[in-house]
């Protein structure tokens, strides 16, 4: 099995978009529907009006007493309860990729409580991180969320919460789509 | 300019291949010469004997005080005088990557001195690191260093050294291949 996803918008796919908004800088094109295929990019014959793809890979911050708090807490994709989905690629500055690990990480935890933030929020809001930086694609991250409907709440008030941190100021580009699947 | 570079072995390549040796795990076939090329892999319509590929990143594991050192003393690749080169592809154990950041710096820093170890050979062994883990190749790192044929005895004995710590414990299988071009 692969470590690559392909993220695909266009008319097809179990996902419906509901809404597609450019956070900060140049918006993707707004799209009907997305479909997730556990495939690189390059094996795609369908790209749809737009295609992204990240790998997913070994946790990059987290220590060991946040990696077992999420271990503790987390739950999978896929629940059937789950039926709304947020896709959220981020491209952060050269400034923040001119850092060092140590500055990274401080900026991250104790400056900004990205896990602990995230943590507020298990097992409700489920999330896999997509790395696409280093493979000459148009964003560094994608992420994807997954929720039930009545989480919406919650989940527009973790991304509230992540965006006022002082991380969100090396972001130079995020676009946020929400999406809703038949149950 | 592509981050990903191609390691190419097969009959043809400005570096002759003077010795191959498979230090921990399986071998690579011996070729006779290596070219590096500035591209991935799947850009190849001749992959030679046998071709991997890596990509440049950030620094996974330096903090600022080692970054600055690494930037005062460290010398590009290409200098006329290094004709001799070592490619050196390193896969580690599932076990280092189920570590935590914290307990993955430990390890390689505190514990095994890997960064100053490497900074005691600068402005000397020039030095770098691609990576491979996520990308579907056979190893997870592979390393370039360049170096003058006078500094043949310092290379053995720095990576002697590294071979020697903990961090090498987690290491399950290292090819060094040793290469030499005409000036």
């Amino acid at each position: 099995m692969s470590n690559f996803y392909s993220f695909i918008g266009g008319n097809d796919g179990p996902w419906r978009v509901t809404a597609c908004d450019a956070i900060i800088g140049d918006p993707l094109e707004t799209v009907e529907r997305v479909k997730v295929l556990n495939v690189p990019a390059a094996s795609l014959t369908d790209r749809g009006v737009w295609a992204l793809q990240g790998f997913t890979s070994n946790l990059r911050y987290a220590e060991r007493h946040e990696i077992d708090k999420l271990r503790a807490s987390q739950e999978g994709l896929d629940r059937p309860a789950a039926r709304c989905a947020a896709l959220i690629p981020i491209k952060k500055s050269p400034s923040w990729w001119a850092l060092s690990q140590d500055e990274r990480r401080s900026i991250f935890e104790e400056q900004s409580h990205h896990t602990e933030i995230g943590l507020a929020y298990l097992p409700e809001i489920a999330r896999q991180l997509h790395h696409c930086r280093d493979i000459g694609e148009p964003f560094d991250f994608v992420t994807w969320f997954e929720f039930a409907p009545e989480h919406t709440d919650a989940f527009n008030k973790l991304v509230d919460q992540l965006r006022a941190t002082r991380e969100w100021e090396f972001v130079e580009r995020e676009v946020d789509i929400r999406l809703f699947k038949n149950g």
